[in-house]
């Protein structure tokens, strides 16, 4: 259950950028040190996805971990800058099957004081067979490699690391006020590929655009400010994943007065719901 | 848009149970004393959905607390004790318009030590008038009054407190593994009625049954492990609800290897969806 989940800090060259990004350096305190990684850059900060895998990470890799993530929630309490971050992860309370975490990034600012960026919880789980059934089937959609790739030709960098292949509610050519409906559907991988792994799949979770701009084919300020995430596979069945296509689905039930939420779905290849998720995003207008 | 939500702890011989099971009383080093509630007690601790309005209700009586709730995840660690609980409620940051807090639960043990039974986080902030639509509409139902008020005599204390008329998805009658699907409908409000609140709202995200009991039509242990609300409305507009009945709705996505997912939405009575909110939850074989 405790198989480490880092490379060792300082490897591999030509490591995968995500990898390379989950570095996270054991301190004396107990904390972890990491870097706001460039290579995820979104538009002022790091892509919200990379900063929930390094939150994560930072309780797999602790030693006291029980079990594998069943949950994960992330508040994006204020900006982070480029440079290093200390992620600090806690078992607030161990049981026989169960552990929950609480968990914090922060940086120094440039008087020196510790800033808190990020707050998380995290609940880890030992899994036993059950009864297991799907509810939500995966929608019917063509093969991923009949499906034209997303061009990210000059856009943000945390972009270049996704081949995202969308089927349904792509982002809006124009910005008409002409939307009507919040729903996205795509095929959705690390670039390159690598193997699928619980900090990958927490990743892949927030690659969806803003609800908003689909919902009103109109491009408004907008960020996410709380993101759950629900871990239905084990480590077993993400491995048999291996470094295919998933399938992301992602909708919203209400817009209202600044904030909307927006669910989220992340099936396997084979049909297999792994993930689902939850954000509740800042809009502005 | 700090007025006080709880009332003056030690008054009012009669309030409701919902605002006597919320009296917290300040304590010198910040945190908030309350008690385990007898009124709202489950089967061996109190009800999920009572603990989170305590939760939120040691926010929104904080006095450096900045707007109203936007979201609130509980992550229930391990069991609450009858008697006395200190909730601790922490601003991490503040921003112009949103302020993060991380809050605890816990209680004293035989021996003295505190121990941490409930770990949370809330989001609050100040809104303003934007677009705003609902994605998800409600579904069509008839009249609170013409539906049949489910039948709580000898079942659970905390199943007294609430005025629940299911019109979709009641609990199985007999439990003959002949279930097929996990959505429950129902009308439900506070017994007696009691204007809606946010600290009202929140306790009633959590009145669905197990969503495995209705998908297997078969009675195991189950028990929410981590649950996350997010509010759609403003005070005004709960206030404009009154002690009217919501519609409430909740369903599983995926069954898996001892958890499975609930999400849930919750409409006022003229179908403007009020709040959403989602469960990890634990369940045996």
């Amino acid at each position: 259950m405790n198989t480490p989940q880092a490379p060792e800090p300082g490897t591999t060259p030509g490591a995968h950028p995500l990898d390379m990004a989950l570095r996270l350096i054991p301190e004396h305190d107990g904390s972890a040190r990491g870097v706001a990684p460039a290579a995820y850059w979104n538009m002022v900060g790091p892509y919200g996805g990379i900063t929930v895998a390094q939150m994560l990470q930072a309780v797999l890799q602790h030693p006291e971990r029980l079990g594998d993530p069943l949950s994960i929630t992330v508040n994006f309490a204020g900006p982070v800058e480029a440079g290093d971050v200390r992620i600090e992860a806690v078992p607030v309370r161990t049981n026989r099957s169960t552990q929950h975490w609480t968990v914090s990034m922060g940086q120094r600012d440039a008087q020196g004081a510790f800033v808190v960026s990020t707050t998380a919880t995290v609940i880890t789980a030992v899994r036993r067979d059950t009864f297991s059934v799907d509810d939500l089937p995966r929608p019917a959609m063509p093969d991923p490699m009949r499906c034209e790739r997303f061009d990210t030709r000059g856009a943000m960098e945390w972009l270049q690391r996704y081949d995202m292949r969308v089927v349904q509610g792509a982002i809006p050519k124009t910005w008409d006020d002409s939307g009507h409906e919040s729903l996205s559907q795509l095929w959705v991988r690390d670039d390159p590929p690598r193997p699928l792994d619980f900090v990958a799949l927490s990743a892949l979770c927030d690659v969806f655009y803003p609800r908003v701009w689909l919902r009103r084919a109109r491009r408004v300020p907008a960020g996410t400010v709380g993101m759950t995430i629900y871990f239905h596979a084990d480590a077993a069945q993400l491995a048999r994943q291996g470094d295919k296509h998933l399938l992301a689905q992602a909708s919203a039930q209400a817009f209202r007065n600044g904030f909307f939420d927006q669910t989220a779905q992340l099936w396997d290849s084979e049909g297999v719901l792994l993930a689902t998720s939850h954000q509740i995003v800042y809009y502005k207008e």
